[in-house]
């Protein structure tokens, strides 16, 4: 199917669609003093010399997801995607500066607004997610702040990578913020085991395979402490999205969990239910990279499992390396779970 | 069932069962000095109430796991276990000094060798695992080549706790000499974020809850490291058992790093076979804690998946207090299935 065919809309909402400034010098422009001179993003111990699609260049020139035209047409009108939720990365949880953190997410976010949201959006495709720095949580929750009301940002996203797992309390001024102004927080891979954080591993991996394969594990982690922290008890109206963070595990784990629930509850009595049971109503996983059995049985199993038919939102992480086509990402679906998960749980997550 | 009826053997081999000195004073006539002077064990920040299972206590006096005939009698005539393979708690692999580490390792195999192994061993019943301080990797093989052709230790051992991923180099004179002398490795949960060792999550968990729940995530990264460095390429005898560090996530995790291999193996060039088919040859897992979902049809479809049939192999974690029932741990299971689980596996790794 040729991009000029596939003009129309298809149903699909795409949770993970990644966008970057054309340059520094683009950033620049949001970024004000000091921080312009002071700010270096750090560089990731892992490499992988694949990063993004090589076909995602601009044919107009600059780097794959900096040209809104050119993502159009290789993604939105290719796939005849209905919304893409855009993600920048920004990498801002590895730096030591709390100050700096947070400038660097308010830049990206007047970039995105302006470059994005704003600008080559007259039919509204394009979603945003609000970065925020979570070793800044006041001036998050003030960031947050900043952009209630816009009529684009739909979520507020944070990278992976953190000093203390997520559900502990000097978070909660952002899920405050969060819950008051009715946006969800996403969670993408990054920053994990760079600058401030520790590596969420026994030690730090060798090479890009083990360090990305194990990137699923500190949204384990993370997960884990949302739900015994009860911070969805004390925020009975906040979400959060897993981006990227892998799908399949999440069955075993809540067993895992729910189990030791079940012997130590008196360490949580907080929590009047099983913590799988906060699931439906507070969170929400992004499919890609989907895993594939050689049997589609099993991940048929582990989509029911785990509840996908509420859970799980369609991502393709454009234009990274690991792409998941809509066409091709999962085995044919039953026609009711390919539209709860390309579609209807992501309209109602983010109310669109 | 009574256990003056259940004095017959019943096809069960009980892969992680606890055993420890009765005090200090019975570890020391086995510390030379100046380790018995020096020699401090760290507390764990993450404590349980619960400990052991509170019938466990032998009435003679001592904690739980120090009486054999009081073990005997709870343990292996209540159930008719066949065998039952030994572990200690010594947790090693967080001290800064690795004479020290490896002076207690030592003591703890006279230890056990004397007390259960040699003694209150007429049948053979009692199988030990040696342990071994990792950080001390020359000195860990030098312990395993002391212990080689004794008549009942089966397996070396060591705590998930860790200074970087078991797949890394630094340990391969670990893996020679287990190679060499025909032990496996089995790692067991112990030492995690504790002294030497960075707690392997996003920060440290607030609860033993969540700090337990996590433990699995350590073995995941583990795993992945031994499969993605080659370990079983560079040692093609070299096996290892997982013991306590969850069951069902070990096909989700294949599926992930297959998919990523797929991608990515460049990296790892000397993987002529994707990961996962490097478990049925090298790698076994210990059954508690199993994973018990609500409808027992998933964890039936996860078994299948991660070849339970060659993988898995039963063990109750006698006596701590979410120990496993033989007679209750698993939904009823076909009856090839379950001989290979209870039984044959461990038969065959173990050569009883």
């Amino acid at each position: 199917m040729s991009s000029k065919q596939a003009t129309g809309k298809k149903g699909i909402i795409d949770c993970d669609v990644h966008v970057y400034p054309k340059s520094r010098e683009e950033l620049n422009k949001y970024l004000p003093q000091p921080w312009r001179d002071w700010y270096r993003p750090l560089t990731r111990a892992y490499g992988n010399i694949q990063g993004n699609r090589a076909d995602a260049k601009p044919p107009g020139g600059g780097g794959a997801g900096t040209d809104p035209d050119f993502l159009r047409e290789q993604l939105i009108d290719e796939y005849g995607i209905d919304y893409a939720i855009l993600l920048p990365r920004a990498m801002l949880n590895n730096l030591p500066n709390p100050d700096m953190a947070s400038a660097v997410a308010a830049a990206y976010n007047d970039w995105l607004a302006d470059t994005w949201l704003d600008k080559y959006n007259h039919d509204g495709v394009f979603k945003g997610s609000l970065y925020i720095a979570t070793q800044d949580p006041a001036g998050a929750a003030r960031e947050i702040e900043r952009w209630a009301g816009h009529p684009h940002f739909v979520q507020v996203m944070t990278d992976s990578g953190a000093t203390a797992p997520f559900g502990q309390r000097q978070y909660y001024p952002i899920y405050e913020a969060c819950e008051k102004y009715g946006f969800p927080l996403a969670i993408h891979p990054g920053t994990d085991g760079m600058g401030i954080n520790h590596q969420p591993t026994p030690g730090h991996p060798t090479r890009y395979i083990e360090f990305h394969t194990c990137l699923s594990l500190a949204f384990q982690a993370h997960l884990v402490s949302f739900l015994t922290e009860g911070v969805f008890v004390k925020f009975p109206k906040f979400k959060i999205a897993l981006v990227e963070g892998g799908v399949s595990w999440l069955a075993p784990l809540m067993w895992r969990l729910d189990a030791e629930y079940k012997g130590l509850r008196y360490e949580v009595p907080w929590l009047e239910k099983r913590p799988s049971e906060f699931l439906r109503d507070h969170v929400r996983m992004t499919s890609q990279p989907i895993e594939r059995p050689d049997d589609d049985k099993y991940l048929f199993a582990m989509l029911e499992a785990m509840d996908a038919e509420h859970i799980l939102m369609f991502a393709s992480d454009y234009p990274h390396w690991d792409f998941d086509s809509p066409r091709r990402a999962f085995p044919k679906l039953p026609d009711e779970l390919h539209r709860r998960i390309f579609f209807e749980n992501a309209k109602e997550f983010y109310n669109l």
